[in-house]
């Protein structure tokens, strides 16, 4: 197949620079390296800007804005200049459960979680001792160019700002869908957040939406009701108790894991009048559909992305953004491309 | 206000057999006691047959066919003569819960159990020697006459077969509620049951009405698996981690309490990607609307209830109910008042 685009890079490997991850826990290094072109139904993107989350494994990040700088064989949805937003959360449209209304899982590609392409389990990135260098939640932003599956990447409008667009692609997504989809919140209702960093604020931006009439935050940090977008009571955690869901049908709905995967103890007498607990990633949304609607609500002023950008910095500073998260002092820090 | 029935009873106390609790865990006293008229918003019922459930307090039970002795002002549901069963799960059709399509709470009737009458808190027994019985979950049944409140008890359709209609007004209606409206089994389900006592074999019945394609029952008793009325496939508790509710969108509702109220404790990976916990009582059954609607399904042989009658004995050998229960060799024994 004769594949040609603007640049004249379709086909052959790319040398750019990526933010690596050489030792779990140590800073990212920005080192030169290799991006292989795609496979069939596969992508290449070149990365505008991204926000910033914990560091874990090779080639690293899943919030993205980018645009589309070749494709392979199979894929119809995409072409050379798309903006596109990779998610981590397949969605191929096609087995049982992305075609059913209920949950956002992939039975085809939604299984364990490998370090590599997801359909042939290789990678696409080399660093420059020819080293192969991993893949991370399929999608491994932190570099200039990163290689997608079409399940793993979606079409966002171009009247969408560039340097927003990442800001759909995982936790801000996570928390609205979570409240919108999920949580399922009826207009009028009571909502406890536990937990005000993005995901949390972001639940409380979903409420709004779905037109909660009071919305309950509760964290330790003091200064992060300051940052919300939506009216907060700052409560402390040991008032917790005080907001069991409601009898006969109140929803806990969980967003993130334990620490050290502790089981949650559930006092089943809790859940026996109807009550109930679930979890979702990336809020229950499936990817394809829902990240336009989002994005669709945004261009019409209805939601608000703009609030949760904190900070902002260079790729060569990536590390600092890190810090600003650590620290508990910023929501999303948008790293800009050089 | 005049109040008269047939057999001239009504408006005065009642001299009758009842079950007494007198100590928790010994047998119970087949004793005469007296029941007082009803008041407002109540009815005096006179019992037909019952199924026993463990003992507890005084004047026990909750499972019963009955038929109205009298009614008091404000009851415009019920006459003398009607065949009806009374239930523990209040529904007074009028409040924000009882109204809503979701759940079976009622927040005006549903909140902390009292051993007696649910509006004015007082009982309607009494001792030989004057003393005042409590009363049980609100219907106290073990009786040959109680009272119950108009929000604690539903009309049957007189076709009904009067010994069976007690299996309606608890554990049966709760397995195939949780089944039904709980769970919400779809055509084409695989359902796993923990425990295949009547509330579990009622699941499988709920289940297999909704057209569940593999029904899988879990026990420790052998002979269980023979009492069934639907296909089940005994397997062992430690093979239990297989049974995971489905990825994505599996439910599991708990229909009873930890031993000892021991929190459960919830790995929480395992909800992250949409499976949920939730509880029910009664089956999330609303019972004004739902007894009828499962009696027209018995009464069309769609809905097996003839299957858990294990055992009948007279009033006197009530105890013998209770061993058979506890020995785990009886579904539902139907108690007959002499």
């Amino acid at each position: 197949m004769e594949n040609q685009n603007r640049s004249g890079t379709a086909g052959k490997a790319i040398r750019c620079k990526a933010a690596v991850c050489r030792n779990p826990g140590e800073p990212l290094m920005i080192e030169e390296i290799e991006v292989e072109p795609p496979k069939a139904w596969e992508i290449r993107i070149k990365i505008l800007s991204f926000n910033q989350k914990l560091k874990n494994t090779t080639v690293i990040s899943w919030w993205v804005s980018s645009v589309v700088e070749s494709v392979e064989e199979h894929v119809e949805e995409f072409q050379e200049g798309d903006m596109v937003v990779p998610v981590f959360r397949p969605n191929c449209r096609e087995c049982r459960d992305c075609k059913s209304q209920k949950g956002n899982g992939c039975s085809i590609f939604g299984g364990e979680l490998v370090p590599a392409m997801p359909r042939d389990k290789t990678s696409r990135f080399k660093g420059m001792n020819g080293e192969t260098l991993y893949h991370f939640l399929s999608v491994s932003s932190f570099s200039e160019y990163t290689v997608v599956d079409v399940v793993n990447v979606v079409k966002i409008s171009p009247e969408f700002p560039v340097d927003k667009a990442c800001l759909l692609s995982c936790g801000i997504s996570t928390g609205i869908g979570a409240a919108w989809k999920v949580a399922d919140i009826e207009e009028g209702s009571t909502v406890a957040i536990f937990g005000l960093g993005t995901v949390g604020l972001a639940v409380a931006e979903g409420a709004r939406l779905r037109g909660a009439s009071k919305i309950i935050g509760v964290d330790l940090n003091q200064e992060k009701i300051e940052i919300g977008n939506t009216t907060i009571y700052l409560n402390y955690v040991d008032k917790t108790s005080k907001y069991l869901p409601k009898k006969n049908w109140g929803k806990t709905v969980i967003l993130g894991l334990e620490m050290h995967r502790t089981p949650l103890p559930v006092n089943t007498s809790l859940l026996l009048r109807g009550r109930s607990v679930t979890g979702c990633l990336f809020g229950g949304l499936k990817p394809k559909s829902d990240i336009p609607f989002l994005a669709q609500k945004y261009l019409h002023k209805e939601l608000n992305l703009d609030g949760f950008i904190t900070h902002e910095v260079g790729f060569g500073d990536i590390n600092k953004a890190f810090d600003l998260l650590l620290e508990g002092k910023s929501l999303r820090c948008i790293i800009r491309m050089d």
